[in-house]
């Protein structure tokens, strides 16, 4: 059972709304003596935080965290880590209207069909604030696999994709859209821009790569490592597909175009030719990069009206006009890559636990 | 934890590896009084059931599922359901190279890198053959979510797509492929006997759609619909995506072309003018059928001579003698159907566990 | 998997340690539509606060709790319940010595076994303040279990046991020993004064009832009632055992005298003739009261030096100096209701999820 | 969620009723590499197997087990292990009088008042007989953890003690009673004797010792070791308390009287010159033995007839006429073992999962 509990040893559980007082996360299962502090985890934060830029939601929050437990002299003690960041820019009066009708593309009709009546500040639980705690509880899950580098970045928004001839990694960080080619950036600012602007939105691609994985990581057969990251991945708000190596263009190609011949490697090891199957076969790891893609659609908080029903079932149109991100895909990167290195640190351990 | 159990109150556990003396699954947590005896499972497991044309293996098994507990007079009893099947054609002879050297694509080396050592006769755990016990298991998942109708068929094999607009539910079950387009049969026909004739592969695109869901069936945050559809689907041997609605579409979307406009419905319920969002809103339900759609790659299984690797590190290459499917993503389609059943089961229980 | 997680539908977390800035509890899984609100809880974290009388700890908390998310506008919503108390009364510098030499009967040595290192104020993570966030969560369970009451109190304290024939449920809310024989009191009084001043402790028996449970509650094999009530009581700080109805009497039983016969009830129900069973039969509620029984050992701080060594392995000897309870047992009676409540609510849940 | 399974890593899942074809376990998360075949598994049942003496049941059953799963060329592969025992002596006519009124103290009433019917047929589900896929999984579990060796005995029956000073570890497997002190043995023949002739039955108590379990093991504070190990013995047929150590007696002893005084080991590790805490101090283990002690009630099925009622509700008596334990704690010795060591086995893995 797990509710809002993510993972098998290390573990986490989020708490809280969009509007309450505070959201955070309980780390759990950490393993003991790993130097931790608030600055180990602020800039991912950081990266993830509305309101740097005209291209991303308006809300400012400082989204500070704050260790409250399982941290001792500087370092994990094995025990619970409970991380709290408090809630401070938040306008309830937004959204009054939200209240007696049901934004369609939202959660709002479903957690009223679910649970019988819905906190409607913000969307509530429903909120991409959400994934605050989740980036919090990823910077600490990196700490966990050190002999991981992960890196994501946004490879299409709405219908222009980068170009990979002029992949450069260090420019992800930037810009504000996360992109690796630097020329299309311009592109991509004059897109969102135009999204804002006409109060229109827009869906992303966001591609995620992990380095230094050993081969072995991944539980057969119900808690494969692509099975975890596509779980994973598809509990981020917004993500209505996620694809691990070729993903979805394998379905044209032959078992010779797909195939990712081995051949001996320097050190006694192998050396792969190709990497269709994205670092993992039969659910374990492979030892070459693992990567998946992530699909984004755009947010449904538009200026158009649309079409919709009040709680009481009644015709009615909605439109929105609080603060929103015009392509929630672009906050999505740091949040791809938490949830990444969630799984592979919850993989790690589980790995050792049965094969020692 | 779960290495081979998957679900949360509907439980599952399989067993067994393609060439051991049999394969099975333990259902535990199915309430109770349903009733339940072979007859309810065989004709699943048949469905998927190897060597029925030439287009599949020829691995010829007959699949005879026996029930062992948790049924009495003719009911479930609450109690674990223990189903087993033998395993009667299995050919240890044809892997003895397999003994050796790693097949690419296949787990034969990531098997190696985990447990220090396979089983390695037709792929041993990581077989396709563990894909018949959740077959069964999702005939019995099946009974407990008896609103929903769940159906899936072949969408694509390799880069021939069917046509929407010939679309024939009744066709599906009438020929090998699934396909509910009798026009591409034709068409599939050539392009997989030509692939088997060549001892090449393909890949394949499967859709599920599942009507009569109701509405609040997903557990936010960790337990939403689509991610547990998303893990389900990504355990099935060689699936390497899976999207949920628009999916990968959902991308060059706006939030205008994207949206799923209500209106009040015949009844004092809700009608949606759309389903761009495949039946699920902020990992619920929505009331509308859920769609999904699974890749799958083409098996690594040719006869193309690929480079490889022996276990002892030295280079090589290999080439498939055994049995075969010339395209796995056929028998994935009564895999995905239950995937998608037993998901279903097992939020059906868990939302009434919470919200009554 | 669970570390500092309980219960399989109704899930609390606990973290925090003695001496850090707060400790906490996420409740998840709690039904939506329930009145909550901080005066539902905190009377039960008052019954268990310390420093209220001098037979307990001098430390001084407040413990005023705070509800963090999961409710709005008064009710519960059906996502996770974050709970926070802030320490206010801690003090570090009694425990310098701690930090050096091994308690033993403490879970100082262990905790440097297992994790490598520990959080040494006031016990850190073992301390029994950890109770207080169970004690938080208890309260909300109760209110899912509105059917249930559920009563502890204290049965004997060293070797001095109450008497049944004077038995006044009233009573026990009216002194400081949770004792519902007022004549005991007075015993209880000298003899918990007289080893406070020596600086002795002494051990407790604690026993709970639960009235109102229905039939069918409690899921076999492995989350029988009985099974999850004794692994909840383990749990506890100090505990040393735990039995259910007649419990060790019962080995001298016979099937004569140990039968619970039956006979119709008033109103087409049954009526028990006797309840050796303790409310349990087969794992499963019988309708009659759930009573339990736990043994608290005397609390390990005691003035007496004992023979120990320090974190380097050399002989030493430590005796206690910071404030401690001459009888732990007495603080346990609301930490027992509390996990009496929280495994009931979870098997209540548990049962609704498979048998409707 | 577990239902029945037991275990965080290493888990199991039991299946099967007293009378169908069959029973079983799924062993999963067993490390890979352990040599295992029948002969590891077989004497453990042998030792449990009824019809041995006429101290026991009459039931004869062969209890042969057969591995299904998980074993290659003689050793485990890190896959579900799977074990079949069939059932060759189910006598159903005996139960026909059962399938009509229930017998109080057994789980047929509460079964029906849970599931809504029964398999009556020798207990169902909840006959002792589940017990035997526990302990051919606990046997797989002594060879995850051969650094451990495990005893349980038989310690008093009735009102019969052993006299410790005459222990015997080596009579233990001497003698139908699993008896460590032969004198008591001849006690026990004329008492239990009695007891089965005039259609009694008789309670026992029964001790487990773990030695060579290392510092260090136990997860918590909701999967500390004494109160997995409580959950654990709690789920065995007829236990109705636990206790570690001292247990219930601690509630007597001081402060003073408790304490297990520690001083340097001979080896730069630690002594400990006593060992009331039964080897666990904060919920992990000390490296001292872990000890505890459980109580069997008598089982219910005796000769005299007791008042009850029908399904129907109406007024009648039941005596007990098929095969029955007069004493079923002397079968549970075997079944105690196998329950300390699967969670022995389950928190070696776990402890290796968070600390390496």
């Amino acid at each position: 059972m797990s509710w809002n509990t993510f993972g098998r040893v290390f573990r986490f559980t989020t708490w809280g709304e969009s509007h309450g007082p505070a959201l955070g996360v309980v780390v759990d299962g950490c393993p003991p003596g790993i130097a931790l502090s608030e600055i180990d985890i602020q800039p991912y934060l950081d990266a993830r935080k509305p309101g740097q830029s005209k291209y991303t939601t308006q809300r400012r929050e400082a989204d500070e965290v704050r260790i409250l437990s399982g941290v001792f002299e500087g370092r994990t003690t094995g025990t619970p880590i409970s991380l709290m960041i408090e809630n401070t820019d938040q306008r309830s009066k937004d959204y009054s209207e939200v209240a007696k009708a049901y934004r369609p593309g939202h959660a709002d009709y479903t957690y009223d069909a679910k649970y019988g009546f819905r906190d409607y500040r913000g969307g509530g639980r429903s909120s991409a604030r959400e994934t605050a705690a989740r980036v919090a509880a990823g910077a600490i899950a990196r700490l966990v696999i050190p002999e991981v580098s992960i890196t994501a970045w946004v490879e299409q928004i709405g219908d222009v994709a980068l170009d990979y001839a002029r992949f450069d990694r260090d420019a992800i960080r930037n810009n504000p859209f996360f992109c690796p080619d630097p020329e299309t950036v311009t592109r991509w600012e004059d897109l969102v821009d135009s999204a804002r602007k006409s109060g229109s939105s827009l869906g992303a691609l966001v591609t995620a790569h992990a380095e230094g994985v050993p081969a072995g990581w991944g539980a057969p057969i119900y808690a494969k490592l692509d099975s975890e990251l596509a779980a994973a991945m598809m509990t981020i708000n917004a993500t209505k597909g996620v694809e691990i190596g070729d993903g979805f263009a394998a379905v044209t190609n032959t078992g010779e175009t797909n195939a990712d011949p081995m051949r001996p490697g320097a050190d006694g090891g192998v050396e792969f030719q190709a990497n269709h199957a994205g670092g993992i076969a039969g659910g374990i790891s492979t030892g070459q990069p693992v990567t998946c893609r992530v699909a984004f659609k755009p947010t449904s908080s538009i200026l158009t009206p649309v079409d919709t029903i009040t709680s009481e079932g009644e015709a009615t149109q909605i439109q929105t006009k609080g603060r929103h991100d015009p392509c929630v895909g672009i906050r999505g990167v740091p949040v791809v890559e938490a949830m990444m290195a969630l799984v592979l640190a919850d993989q790690k351990l589980l790995h050792r636990a049965q094969c020692g």
